[in-house]
């Protein structure tokens, strides 16, 4: 996809609201259409009326603007459940994004909550973990990509909410709406697949800021401004897999790492803010390098100050994870951050679900991570409380369902 | 506060906008005005700009518009902390409301996450749990209004997550803005209170929708039809104690009643639509009650259908709640919706904090919960999980903080 069908992308779904606003009750009551209450239906704004294609050739939610809401859910396929079972739930899983993306309710049995609401650019990711392979008979078909990832240091890793067979990603800009959907999910497993984890959380809501603006996170920090950008000319290549890719069926899609990062934030604020910005290497005022210009200047890794000493010192987490450090890994950061109240420690249970995008995590999240795990200034605020690695097919045609090829093949 | 002052204070907030978006950073680099990151700041949207006031007759957070995310928090005063701590606590805490609402930074510790965002229309609101005169020495200044309040035989109250010293509702139309300010509020806390509950929530986005529109539920239903409106005569007098109280600290505030709703969603959703629509009296798709017209129309609590049954049944949660049918109580609803993933039981941990205003709660919730108690469909649906009854004290003048006249008194 090329920088300007990304963006097309998205014009074509907000050119789309008219067609979303329009949807009328069915006669019989029983479908329901969004933003079609009874009465003259009022115009929504950009924020409720934006859609996201389902249909493409990559998933949607992996390059599209972040949304205001995130869940992210796994489920285990049920037991006995199998390649055939998995087959048919992901027809009806894509059957069903492909209505709530589009504004559409949930067919017959809509619960009705995402009712008078446009899309609200709702996008919803899928995603097969390790353990699917296995359980579909499909073990010759795994990447090699989904070995599983390295133990690092500060990993506390708890497996009951890592991993999994199946991995939904959802974003929308209404909270009911993503509710919505992952509620439709997951009545939508029926016998087929269960609940394994489920975690909630948030971005900046449009508009609260001045536009444009890299989102910040909880610890106050600028978050996101390494990210690869659709307009450099390596973007698709650092984030979708090839078409020459050994396992044909993932061709065009990408891998995520999830992983849980709590913040440490009673500790980290106790530092001044001028040693919060040395761990960093950037200004919390507005995320430049402390080596001076703006967000976007390239930092001065080399530059050092009165004193002698580096001015981006040699554990500064901006230069342990500039690509340039890494020989070229690069991955596209597409966080939420979240709040579940204290945790028992007592301290907020609170940070990053961090979600990252690669053409192949060996290439990407693997060797970042590690040299973070060996140097890193950060890593004494942080801690990784789970993790998840999944193989996100492309995008499914018109009349193809997500993982198809896989499945079918 | 009569209905153009609670339109006034919200148009001020709007208008105060550029005021917030022009604060610049402290020479120093320790104090950080939010909306004021380096460079030339854009415009933000209405969303972002407004700001409601703190100081006034009345607290904010009352009758408010409801913002789309919610935090509420109960804190402990600390062993041997009594009402000297709580004096000071209050102080220190009204002070930070007024700047965090005002858009401003929470002193020279600000942590940053709100930085860039305006002031979103957040709320910070102050309550007393009954079990805080004791701590304070205060026993002889309680209402009687703070009395336990009766069991309900559909309540599982879990006592962790009930009741508390102090009680903190935090709303606001980003989730950044409104983590920030509960965390502000708990480091402020300092050695003199602890956190002993906390919940978050969740409302309709601004713009979701088309305008005016009442809110949903996780059961799809329209929810707050039935809400006093600002322009009924008595409105007032339903929401703020009057003048002339026993208790003259509380002249001008209000009763919070807070419960934890757990909604039943797979056993709801099990019913067929006309059966749902049957057991709250009003259609699902617009609310209007199943006698027509639409959702403000009266419904004729009389009419038959051609079975000769009631059209809306007798035991129809819009016919049991309604205030013709309890002696006129009514109470302010002004909820959020929560979902925090699958609960132990496997079955969605979702519903509503249902947040009520009242001058009396034995003028208002608790008539209307013990009519629902005995004959209201909707009970075999929901499952109060957590309860907590809090004397919210009038607004502070400029100069004073929340509670005062009780503290001073």
């Amino acid at each position: 996809m090329s920088d300007t069908d990304i963006s097309r992308r998205r014009l074509l779904g907000t050119a789309g609201a008219a067609g979303a606003a329009g949807l009328v009750l069915g006669a019989g009551g029983g479908a329901l259409g969004h933003a079609a209450a009874a009465g003259s239906p009022t115009a929504l704004s950009t924020v409720g009326s934006t859609s996201v294609a389902f249909h493409g050739e990559h998933q949607a939610g992996i390059t599209d603007r972040q949304q205001s809401h995130g869940r992210l859910a796994a489920f285990d396929l049920a037991p006995g459940a199998g390649r055939r079972e998995a087959a048919a739930l992901m027809r009806r899983w894509s059957a069903l994004a492909a209505e709530l993306m589009a504004g559409r309710p949930a067919g017959d049995g809509d619960t009705g909550v995402a009712l008078d609401a446009g899309p609200c650019s709702l996008t919803v990711t899928f995603g097969f973990g390790r353990s699917f392979f296995d359980r579909t008979g499909l073990t010759a078909a795994r990447p090699e990509q989904l070995d599983p990832l390295p133990v690092f240091s500060a990993d506390r890793i708890d497996p009951k909410r890592s991993e999994g067979d199946l991995w939904v990603q959802i974003g929308a800009d209404d909270a009911l709406v993503a509710f919505h959907a992952l509620h439709a999910i997951r009545r939508a497993a029926g016998q087929a697949a269960g609940p394994r984890w489920e975690m909630g959380g948030f971005n900046r809501s449009p508009g609260a800021t001045g536009q444009p603006m890299t989102a910040r996170n909880l610890m106050g920090q600028i978050d996101g401004t390494g990210n690869p950008k659709p307009s450099e000319p390596d973007f698709r290549q650092r984030v979708f897999v090839p078409r020459d890719t050994e396992h044909a069926w993932m061709a065009g899609g990408s891998y995520a790492v999830v992983r849980r990062i709590r913040m440490l934030l009673d500790d980290w604020e106790r530092l001044a803010p001028d040693a919060q910005e040395k761990v960093i290497g950037r200004r919390k005022s507005d995320g430049a390098p402390l080596t001076g210009g703006t967000e976007t200047t390239e930092p001065d890794l080399e530059a050092v100050g009165p004193d002698g000493s580096l001015v981006i010192p040699a554990n500064a987490h901006a230069r342990i994870s500039a690509p340039e450090q890494n020989g070229g890994a690069a991955m596209l950061r597409r966080p939420f951050s979240y709040h579940d109240g204290p945790g028992e420690d007592g301290a907020p249970d609170a940070g990053l679900l961090f979600v990252c995008w690669q053409a192949d995590p060996l290439r990407g999240f693997v060797p970042v991570q590690r040299k973070l795990d060996r140097g890193d200034a950060l890593s004494a605020f942080i801690r990784h409380e789970a993790s998840g690695l999944f193989a996100v097919p492309p995008g499914a045609a018109e009349g193809e369902y997500v993982g198809q090829r896989l499945l079918e093949g």
